[in-house]
């Protein structure tokens, strides 16, 4: 259904493979299809990329002999990553997380000045346009004003830098953390607190930071542009123990499980989740509204996320094996049940078909996004805007497709409450169809 | 830590293997390291066992050269099944879930007749008793008279016809269901709902019931023995949605809960599970006690569950893994932790120290079973007696040990209030050290 | 088309695992679809067993970790070997070359007796009336009076002690080395050259022999029975480079060619072999002859030796890539082909009419054994009965067959000769349908 | 040691998949490392390439899912191919044998144009300088202008379209064939035979041709310039039946062994090859001087050629693995040794020693090639000049060096004499050490 990829960066004194590892592990829900890592051993860069997740592509745990103080690592569901370069300005590998909305015209143009590809992938666009300039930094800086989309980025440098950067409106997020030994850099927070760093900040919009052994420097201030993090994170993609511009992705959700909870009237025995991406909504509704909280379907740990294959017969297979019904939680109840958005609402049907079929009495659907009405131009590949339910129905024709007997979204102004930050720092395209860029 | 195998039998007018490969997919809790699947293709057995998860194993989800009406399936920790054997009686392949408390005795039993084994496997010596019978059933009853344990097993003969039977105690589950295409069998109900069938009943302790395409013969009647159901599958092995004996695994796990919560005066901002194993105890305390529900850990689904592997070094990276904290949930907050029971207690006493490290006020610790007091020789892998922590310790020095400001077991009388089966129907050796057999 | 397994045993100060991939290396021509590795370490026996060639299923050469001073190995083209048996005398593996003529006979008796078997493979036989000794010497020796066929076998027990043992006739070939470090056993003698073993002699028709670290200890002394060497070893199944009772394979094929070039009036160009099996006997023939050595086929080193696959398809597919015709050696040339045997014909007649196509101007054909007249019962994988071309045609008849100009075989007299043993210490049933057993 | 790849493309109305890879798998002498296809499907290219073996990347041998009737093939020992092209002329795939003596300064150059690339290899190369032409043959005539080196490549664009080329030289052999289904070119004629073409004729010097269905269209005429065809293609690197320019392989060795008799007074008992490199030499020297021909070793199959492994040491442990001594041919007898030539000596000396330790009265080394005396720039990885032992050394100091009795090269005049082409048709610089270009 959408994704986004997830990148990872880090110096430090005492070897960094085993630690690249375990911080794209950490990332793994971004991408599922392949993941990459490269070190520099004091010599060269040395890198591997696989088709798989990281405990099929580095299955031995042991990268004891990748030997290196600093390196890169990135999962994806669409290209292998990272991406090597050979340039004016050496040889580098590079990894982003995001989109291009101009990858295509910027491919043209430069194939029209006679430079030709050798993938058509967009890293390999942003490799091209860093290695145009007369260094690192003149080179990122100049891709900054050609590409337009949102990309964080990581880099590995042929002496051994480690540079990250985020793009001038901040759409995707980069977390920097520290520890005696080093500092890194990732997608999300847990990525590094999970191998003992502690988060400093976040990267800023069209800030270009270089990992150090013993700090951050700061090689491209950011400039006073309108930032734009995508709320989508806090609501869905990012793990439940992120924290991305000092808002935890917990307090957020439980908030927008709360604004759903604020005047609803509606009678239920329960509020249930739709396992997984529906929990911390569902505890905020909980919370607010004092419905008993309760599951009604059991996520089996054997399957694999849901929107992962692109293949949508595959998908359908997965989703049936992935959430089983609990038939004692639903037989003659009146339950509430809480998602973080509804795309095409074929998966939501498909729910409430299910828990009807297995004795529910009445079922009330909560949606802790507003109706999306646009796609995503900035990294998360949602469907094309003719599937979307909500740009051609109204609330209540979603709510009779669906099967539903009530049906509520959490408003555009409840949802950035929620959130907690200005309205003019977010990116909300997905709602309102106003692109920042 | 513990474990148990799943089987499955079928016998289907519209072919089988793809059955067998979803049913076993559904018993994957079971059991991780071997999966194994046997076909009756018209002419002959044909099997597949390998190493690994059932989608490893059978990956393409392609079994449809697989023809066949009938078959059975396998997932297990500790050795590959089915077991082929060929004997006076004829060809036929078995699997079983459970444990033999003689193994090795009969083992040393046979070998003093002369007769070699070709493996170091219990099944093998199951096999070898069935195989001295003068037919299938009347072997399968003279196996049942040599060992001692806790066994349901799975049989497929060469003409294709599938055995089902269960010890005379019934301490493992074995479950029957039908639909218009035909019968099948397994450890635990999802496997059989999940692929469209309908749940009949449990097969009975001693029984030996012949799965059909039009229905289940019983070929052997159950003798009029002491039940003794495991009543660690309610509290622990089962998945949330499975019903055994009539009575569904989230109902007992609620009122585990609930048993926990009555007369319990402690004060608490939230109630939270260990994911996964104690969910269904905390969500049962949280409606009895009114305390709110929160998650404080994020469960990893790109982890595999903490005791798969034999090696503990791999197990500590895999728990840690596993489980991440949620902060949010946890600052400042005085917290209840439920999970299913205490084994060592150094797992709990690890997550006690996280939560606290991430600033919880207060962690009360609430246990679903009574504290353990002896291992099980009915199939479950526990550790030795020395190392379990209510052996040697009384609550409170094992509140001490996890670092919990209190710690609380249900009683044995509460708990098997919970289940709501009469304790003399119940194995709770675990608890009483009072072994059925 | 036909084939025979290889075994490998081995004590040695110097650690064995090495030695043993080694020396199954060097015997792979006599099986290429199984191999297997036991060691003693010292505690128990650890093996490996899988499906490939030796360098596949030990892929990095590194047994290091194997520790250990004795083992045994295995080459096959049916079954995965050695076999793990668990007995009244002790755990052994057990691993053997040949074929048992009353495998079946021998199976349903002990099935009659209520035993019953782990797999449907003949090492498995074997290994029950072993375990059925008082001890391995006596158990060997019962199994000697139980199984009719032609076998050699290496043992390894649970304390590191190895046996070899050759049956009673002694149809497939056994011999001891030694050097500094130890004593090793193979079925042929290059495997125990290139690990840099002295050859000390052939273990003699029903001995048995403990491998030790200083030396050979006969535990049972050869019965003065009737010698039955295999015949085909010289002709075909070893390697160029082996002896044989004493006798250089390279001899034997060289004498061969010499037999078939007496008295030979043939006019011609060129002798050349079919590669690989006629390449000893057509240097024999140029030598005696006089006529020039040419090749007129190249052997491709990608492909793998013809009678590998079971399946025909396979076989046929992989038998033209495996010879090119070498069109410069063969337009307008008289040339005479020569091979070890033909079985039905039918490869013959694919290569006399490539030979044709591509300029010949006569082909005369020489083949070193006599016409095949009855199929093997100790080891060699040979055609049916019905499918020799020998048996219901004459010579003539099959050079029409053929398309060759002339044909030659070898009388049995000339090949016995140039074997350079007496014929009652032979087995020729291939060519005379007399089976010594 | 020494290498080359291989390239192959085909346009059939039968489908081309399988071709291709038949065709690869008889040029995989050429390269073992990697092997790679590429095929028009009728919408796009499909492409597939993988580190192994013909038979390891494409194992099932069941291409028949890849429809389409046009593609091109590559095995190499250095780098995947066919690499793809995203250019402004369009996406095409492009596969290349041989090497560019100028690769490093091209790449320079580009990058000092401010542009990058995402490989380190120079096909990379070559690809970016026919995207910058304004067609695909301006583009393959403007690459000719920019590359000094040897190379012969398949290009297949995304309409579908094959083109091949040869550089101004010829160094690397093209040829092409046609059957009623269709057209081929190959690095080797054997590739094109072996799948039921007629040999045509070798693409000319400079030529480029496109491969339709019904013939070959000359886009390019070859200009007048001094041919330069490796010599070493005739001496070692082709097959044994091989046709370059028109010359057999098989009769050029027979002339350089007969080069090589002629007027050799030694005595021999008989004169062998080095397998598999010096057969072709041996039986020309065979049939001039009317020594006896025969085996001294035994060519090891399940091994793998000698120059592959990059690594020396696994080079040393296969090089023993691949040639056994067979002590019958060698004991007391004079022998005369053939190889193509002679680099560092090292395998020389180490098979003359094992030759004599196995029993031989005298070895004489005869070698096809005269003395090496500079690194190949064209395609062929020899050692550095340093390495050469004829660089530094005389003929006796190279005999002595190897513990020869005698040793021969052939003279630079008898080679090309051998060979059949006029000196100034060929490239003899590796004797001359005068380059062409």
């Amino acid at each position: 259904m959408r994704d986004n990829c997830g990148v990872f960066g880090i110096h430090s004194s005492k070897g960094c493979a085993e630690s690249i590892e375990r911080g794209i592990f950490h990332l793994q829900h971004r991408g599922q299809v392949y993941a990459g890592l490269s070190v520099f051993n004091g010599q060269e860069i040395i890198s591997e990329v696989g088709n798989g997740l990281v405990k099929e592509v580095f299955p031995a745990r042991d990268l004891g002999n990748w030997e290196g103080n600093s390196g890169i690592g990135h999962v994806s569901l669409m290209d292998p990553q990272p991406h090597l370069v050979d340039s004016k300005i050496g040889k580098f590998v590079l990894a982003f997380s995001g989109n291009l909305i101009n990858g295509p015209e910027l491919r043209e143009k430069l194939k029209s000045q006679r430079e030709s590809f050798s993938t058509s992938y967009d890293v390999e666009v942003i490799a091209r346009l860093i290695g145009k300039g007369k260094d690192y930094i003149s080179g990122i800086q100049g891709m900054f004003q050609e590409c337009r989309g949102g990309y964080s980025l990581v880099l590995l440098t042929d002496n051994g830098e480690v540079y990250a950067a985020r793009d001038p409106y901040g759409f995707r997020p980069l977390i920097l953390a520290k520890n005696i030994d080093g500092c890194a850099v990732a997608s999300e927070s847990p990525a590094l607190e999970e191998i003992g760093m502690e988060v400093v900040r976040d990267v800023r919009p069209g800030e270009i930071v270089r990992i150090e052994k013993n700090g951050f420097s700061v090689v491209r201030e950011s400039q006073p542009e309108r930032a734009a993090y995508c709320a989508f994170e806090w609501a869905y993609i990012a793990r439940l123990d992120s924290v991305i511009e000092g808002i935890p992705v917990k307090r957020a959700r439980n908030n927008l499980g709360g604004e759903l909870a604020q005047g609803d009237e509606v009678e239920a025995d329960i509020v249930a989740p739709i396992p997984m991406s529906g929990i911390g909504h569902a505890q905020g509704y909980h919370r607010v509204s004092g419905v008993p909280y309760d599951d009604v379907f059991l996520y089996n740990r054997y399957s694999d996320r849901s929107y992962t294959p692109l293949d949508q017969t595959v998908r359908d297979i997965i989703a049936n094996e992935k959430l089983s019904v609990i038939k004692e939680s639903i037989k003659g109840k009146k339950i509430i049940i809480i998602d973080d958005s509804i795309v095409r609402g074929t998966q939501m049907r498909k729910q409430v078909f299910r828990l009807k079929k297995a004795g529910a009495n009445e079922i009330h659907v909560r949606v802790a996004s507003p109706p999306l009405k646009a796609p995503c131009l900035y990294g998360i590949s949602t469907t094309s805007y003719e599937e979307l339910a909500a740009v051609n129905h109204s609330t209540e024709e979603i709510r009779k497709m669906i099967g539903a007997d009530t049906l509520r979204f959490n408003t555009l102004e409840g949802f950035i409450r929620a959130i907690g930050l200005p309205s003019e720092r977010l990116c909300s395209s997905c709602w309102t169809g106003e692109y920042p860029v």
